[in-house]
Order: C-alpha cells, then sequence, then structure tokens
C-alpha cells in the first residue's frame, strides 16, 4: 500500500471516529517505523481530532514512536495547553526527546505549561547529552525502602506499576537515593512472603554512571543479560534506568554511524529520507575533498614518470587494475578488522598476530591475483616483459595493502581515533598512490628504463 | 593483563582450589568474551580439575558463554560420561550450539551417552539450521493448561521456574501442546489470586515460525517490545522460546555479515583471531576475481584510446585521481542507502525520491570537485584546455556514481539479492570502467581529438 493510500485511509477512520481501527493502523505502522509517513500529511484540524479521539495517553504513545523531530512538528500543531497535556502523559524519556528537538524558546513555553513537578523532570533528563547514559534513562524506576517486607514489596509493587517502565526490577534505596540493593520481580515472587526486603536484595548492583556513552550502557545490558540498569550520579544516588529495549535502538544507530563512517561520509543524524540534499553534501563533501588531497599526488608520480609512461603506453592499460585490486583487497582487510574491533574480538595486543595471518593471506591471494594479471596481459598482447612487470606488481600491491589494512584500524584506536574513518575509500586511495609508485618502479627495474 | 598472566592466574587458582575467585576470574572474562583464551592452555589435569571444582552446572555455564567450537574442544578433554552429565546440565538451546559444533561420530557419541529425553531434545534442536528460529530457541519455557488458577500458576512457576530460561512469560497450550495464550509474570502478579488462567491470558499471541530467520525473530521481539518469543510449528504446537537477550547476537552477527559484504568480502563464520589464513583467502577470493574480471575491461578501454594517449600523456596523469573520486562519491551513497534499506528507512517505492535527491547532491558535490580539480590542474601546469577536460569530466562521474549508488541497492533488493554485495569496492570498480569511457569522450570533444 503506498503512503498516500494510507493517507486517504486515515483521515477516513478519523472523520468516522473509529478509535480501534485507527490504533490498530497506527500501531502496524508505528512496528514498520512509518508513523510520521502516516501522519505527515494531516490537516490541523484531522490533528486535533485525532488527539481527542486517542485521548492524552495514546496519543503520547503514538508521539513515542516517531522520530523525536517529527513528533515535535506533529505537537506544535495542537493548542500549548493541550500538548502540555500530552507531554506530560508520555514517558518522561521519550517527552524529554520530543522536547529536546524543539529550539530553546519553543521548548521553554511548552515546559511552561507543564505541572512543575512533571517539567522539572524533563529539565533533568534533558540537561544531559542525548547519546549519554543520562541522555538514555528513563527517570519511572520502582525504588522502595529496604526495611518492607517481600510482601509489602509486591503491594507496592502494585500500586507503583502503572507509573513505571519496568516492574521486572525493584530497586532499594536509602533516605538520601543512594541505591543499596536490587530485587528482580522473579526474586520477589519465589522468595517466602516474611522476609524482609534486605535480606533478599542483591547488593553487589551493576550500575552505569549518568555521563557514560550510551554504547557502554547497552553492552553492559547484554554482558550481564539484564532486563534494565540503574544509572547512578557520581554519588551513587539512583538518577534513572536505562531498558533491555533501548538496546536494539542504541546498537542500530551506533552500527549506522560505523557504517557510514566505512563508506566514507560522515554519519547522518536523521533518517535518510529527511535529509536535504545540501545536508547530505554538507555530510559527504570532507571526505571527499580529503581523499581527493590525498589521491593528488598520484598525478604528480605520474608527471614523474612521464618519460616511461611515453616509451611504454602499455603501462597505462593495466594502472586502473593494479590500483583498484589493491584497493579491494585493503577494502577487505580494513572492513573485517574494524567490525572484528568494534565487537571484541580483537584488540590492540593483538596486533602481531593479526599481521602475520593477513600476509600469509596477502601472498596467498596475491599469487592467484599474480597469475589473472598476467593471462590479462597475454591476451591484451602486450608482451611478455609487461606481463612480468604487472605480475609482480600486482602481488606486491596485495600484500602490501592487506598489511596496512590490517595495522592502521588497530593503530588509529589506539591513537584514540575512531577506527571506522579507516573506509574502504581511505584505504583505496592510500593504495592508488602507494600503489603506483611500486608500479614504476618495479617497471623500471624489469624493463630496464631510467 | 595479556592473557599469559590470566593462564598462570587460572592455573594457580585451580592449584589452590578457589573456587570462588575462579568463578569471579571466568564470569569477568566471560563479560570480556575471552574465555576460550583463558582456558584454551590448560592442561587436560587442570580442564579435569577445573570440571570438578565449578561442578557440571557451572561448568556447564562456562561451556554456554564461550564460542561452541572451542566449548566442543574444551568438552572432549573430559571423559565421555562426564562432557554427557555436563551437556545435560547446560541450557538446551548453548548445549546444541555445542554437539553441533562437532561432526556426526563424535556427536553421536555424547548423545549417546546423554539421558534419552534430554538427547532427544539436543537431537529435534539439531535438525534446525543454526540461524533459523528453530536453530535459535531454547526448549526450556513454562507452559500450563489454561484451567489452572492464578494462584495455582504462580505456584507452577515456583517449582518450574528452576528449569526455563524465562519467567516473565508462562505460556498456555492446550492437551495437544497448541499454543493458545500467554501469560506475563507482571500480569499473573497484578491479577486477583482466585481468576482462572484462561480469563486472564492474552490470546493473541505473538508467534515466529520454526523456519524464520534468526532476524525475523529478533526483529519481532524488537518490534513488540517483548522479552521472549514462542516458537511455533506449521500446526501452531508450542517448540520452544528465542528469549530478549539472544537479541543483540542475532543483531550483532547479522550486521558483521552487512558490514563485511560491504568491505567486499563474504562473510566469516567465525571470530576472526580463530580464522586460519587459508580460509580468509576462500572468503575474499572470490570477490577479489569478480572485481578484477569487471575492472578488466579498462584496459581494453585504455588499449582502444592508446592513440588518444599517446598524443595528450597529461590526461594520464588525472586517471587515478577521477576515477578515485567517482569511487568515493558512489561508496558514500551505496553504504548510506545500503544501511537505510537495513534498518527499515527506505524501501524500493522510494527510488525516484532517493534518486532526485541524490542528483541535486551530486550536482552540488560535482561543481564543488571541479573547482578542485581544475586548481590541481593549473598546479600540475598541463594547460587550460586539459583542466576543462578534468575538471567537467569529474562533475559527469560524481553525478553518474551516485546516482548508480543509489539506484543499484534498491534494484537488487528487488530483486532478492542481498543488497550488501553492492560493496564501496563493487561501486568502486564499476565506475573505474565507465568513469574512463565518459574521461576519453569529453577529451575527446573538447581537445578536438579523433
Amino acid at each position: 500500500m503506498s503512503t498516500s493510500e494510507h493517507v486517504d485511509n486515515i483521515s477516513t477512520l478519523i472523520r468516522e471516529s473509529q478509535r480501534d481501527a485507527l490504533i490498530d493502523l497506527l500501531m502496524s505502522a508505528a512496528r514498520e517505523g512509518r508513523v510520521s509517513d502516516l501522519v505527515q500529511d494531516l490537516t490541523t484540524r484531522e490533528v486535533h481530532e485525532l488527539a481527542d479521539l486517542l485521548g492524552e495517553d495514546d496519543f503520547g504513545e503514538l508521539l513515542g514512536e516517531m522520530e523525536p523531530g517529527d513528533a515535535a512538528q506533529l505537537l506544535t500543531r495542537l493548542a500549548v495547553r493541550d500538548a502540555a497535556d500530552v507531554l506530560e502523559a508520555m514517558d518522561p524519556d521519550d517527552a524529554a526527546d520530543v522536547v529536546g528537538a524543539f529550539d530553546e524558546d519553543q521548548a521553554n513555553r511548552f515546559l511552561f505549561e507543564m505541572e512543575p513537578v512533571e517539567a522539572a523532570e524533563l529539565r533533568q533528563l534533558l540537561s544531559y547529552p542525548p547519546d549519554t547514559a543520562g541522555g538514555r534513562m528513563t527517570p519511572a524506576f520502582i525504588a522502595i525502602s529496604p526495611d518492607l517486607r517481600a510482601d509489602q514489596a509486591v503491594v507496592a509493587l502494585r500500586q507503583l506499576s502503572e507509573e513505571a517502565e519496568t516492574i521486572y526490577y525493584v530497586y532499594v534505596t536509602d533516605s538520601e537515593d543512594h541505591l543499596i540493593g536490587v530485587l528482580s520481580l522473579r526474586g520477589l515472587v519465589l522468595s517466602p512472603p516474611e522476609t524482609p526486603v534486605r535480606n533478599v536484595m542483591v547488593e553487589d548492583v551493576v550500575t552505569v554512571p549518568v555521563d557514560a556513552d550510551q554504547e557502554v550502557a547497552a553492552q553492559t545490558l547484554t554482558d550481564y543479560g539484564l532486563l534494565a540498569v540503574p544509572v547512578v550520579d557520581d554519588r551513587g544516588r539512583l538518577q534513572g534506568i536505562i531498558t533491555s529495549d533501548d538496546v536494539s535502538d542504541i546498537i542500530e544507530q551506533e552500527t549506522t554511524e560505523d557504517i557510514e563512517r566505512l563508506g566514507g561520509s560522515a554519519p547522518l543524524e536523521e533518517p535518510y529520507l529527511r535529509a536535504r540534499p545540501i545536508h547530505l553534501v554538507k555530510k559527504r563533501i570532507g571526505w571527499l575533498l580529503i581523499l581527493f588531497l590525498a589521491q593528488a599526488y598520484t598525478g604528480t608520480v605520474l608527471a614523474f614518470y612521464e618519460d616511461t609512461l611515453e616509451a611504454v603506453t602499455a603501462l597505462v592499460f593495466f594502472m586502473p587494475l593494479l590500483i583498484g585490486t589493491g584497493g579491494n583487497a585493503g577494502s577487505q582487510v580494513v572492513t573485517t578488522i574494524v567490525r572484528a574491533m568494534a565487537v571484541g574480538d580483537v584488540v590492540f595486543r593483538d596486533i602481531l598476530k593479526i599481521v602475520w595471518k593477513e600476509l600469509q593471506t596477502g601472498i596467498m591471494l596475491g599469487v592467484a591475483m599474480a597469475v589473472a594479471v598476467f593471462a590479462r596481459s597475454l591476451m591484451l598482447g602486450v608482451g611478455v616483459d609487461v606481463g612480468i612487470v604487472v605480475g609482480l606488481t600486482i602481488l606486491a600491491i596485495v600484500i602490501w595493502a592487506v598489511t596496512v589494512g590490517a595495522i592502521l584500524p588497530l593503530v588509529l584506536r589506539q591513537l584514540k581515533v575512531d577506527p571506522a574513518v579507516v573506509s574502504a575509500p581511505f584505504i583505496a586511495t592510500l593504495v592508488d598512490g602507494t600503489g603506483l609508485l611500486i608500479y614504476f618502479s618495479i617497471a623500471g627495474v624489469v624493463l630496464g628504463l631510467n
């Protein structure tokens, strides 16, 4: 079904006040990540009717499923009063993302209309950068006193469960909010009713600092197999929790950044279809120019060997093939090593093992490619001399490319540079110039030039 | 701490029978994914002592944290009897992965020594390919009859919780194992004790077919925000569950495959450091040769334009720069589009929007690069004529590269080919040959050759 059919459909459902069908439609769109497409073309009148039909809670949940920027845009079409009510009904972490998408004046207008307590909660969340644990966490956790009994804790849970984002963990805090233990719902249900919470709680709680990178939080959840991880400030006070359903978002976001870097451009912060061309240009032109400058010296190399080129034009025929193969071999290694580092399979101290492995691999690949390029030279009828030159060159270039491709990402990581900047284009560019030097040096010796 | 220090340490702890310290050391190594490194150099005697010290349960859990191949190797160092006991104590899905790493004869030897019921369970799991829902699932779920009351269900839960991998969901099945509903622990705890299970269960259960791709299962868990998803056979009978802690494994594995394809090689199925060089060669040589063949015709193009090359050698100076820039611009687009498809941001029907966006982007990028390459030509002193040729060429090549880079992944996906095969090397290779044709055509017209 195309987007415009969707819109007809949603407009019809709004006009006919079909609440249940609307919720079904919106929920299935949410699972496909296409809610924004569905609602962006609604008239302001329809948006108002939709908000009325769904009520604050469901409308708020709908906004939570959208990209924060799109949700913010939708929200501005409601009266400020109504928008504030919706924000109050939303999960605080989602609400903070939406408010964070406004400029400061607009954000303050909405926060001013909200209940003071809830506005303060949002201001607190907004004070952390969005890609940190603080920016990701929700304050909607359940915390109880260590002096309750297990059965009282279950009662407290029943009362608090409405507001909380997870009830699978109950945190135990002292009177000053210091996190002193954790209970799992599983543990609570399985332990005798009269036991004091203090005796069943786990004291050695795994936490994440509020200023940690969001990736650290996701990694902690995964490594320890948790459903939620508590976020604490520098004095050990419980500030919020990050739940397991944030993990796939975080992994997706961080992996997308890695992949775009490997493709040789700066990561987009918004969905591709929303990015304007000038924005795409800004993300790409930097690397394109850097790679251009890095490659420009190939011209100097070729100008230096002008006499050789004029003497043996056939050498030119193989230039793209030789440097291209070097770039390809290098890019295979770079992507493998960058990925192996990202998932923790290799670290810097493995460097000698890696180089040795790649050297052996490079020799085998290089010999195979040498046979292939020698055969190609016979087909082009350029003579056995040139065939030997290109065969030796491709062997040397492949070995050189895999070695550089293996070492560079490891060294960059050691220098605290994101190894994903050693993109396929980067290694290809690097191999282009050095590959030509190798080529003409071998040609000079074998053909007895210079 | 280096690996060899670790081994000294673990050997010492085994010799001194320090069970708790051993478990601490092994658990922290497990979180870093380095258990295999830690135990691979132990003597057979030490492995025996370690198994005795830890007991079946903890030793089995240790194996579950390792790569299946490594775990299998460790297991062969125990007596078959003892190994079978450990396998029985393990989570069935982990045990199946380990047994799956043996060859058939070895696997049968272990299965023969195990309790018949547990062996049958493993044989069943082993019958599904490892990257399907069936291959990922565990049969360790809790299923109850719809005729129990909520409080009886909680009692059943207490009894069954030991064996189950999650107690957050309780599945309701009829006498023939058909899945008819699901209860969340949350729902059970929050509902009155006397309510029949039938009345509190959710009947509309989200399931995954046993032969679905593991990626579908992970996506379902994420989209619906579930902690576990039930896996059913074609007659709707409950076969197993996949829990949320499998999701990050699955995403990691599938993303790694995508990234390696984008880098121009076939995905590795094992950790990089365990892959032997000949294995790396096998994964890479295919694409390297395909790209070689695709690029070989650049030689034909250049041979065809031999006269032009001899007349204006300066054209050669810019060849690597022009085709390199085209490859870089194309690879930026390809990685962005492939990733946007993988996360569901774009689909085939967006193709016109995408091409229009990339055309505008390409024109802006191309103009910028044309200015840069014209400046470079002045520096090399090759004359304004050649400067105009290379300027026009880079503009045309960049526009061409971004357009092809945008269309190809979308079309391939439509043809059911994994779009990640349109790697950065692939697009660079494609642009090399066509770029040279563009170059010499423009040169022919502007310089009045041919």
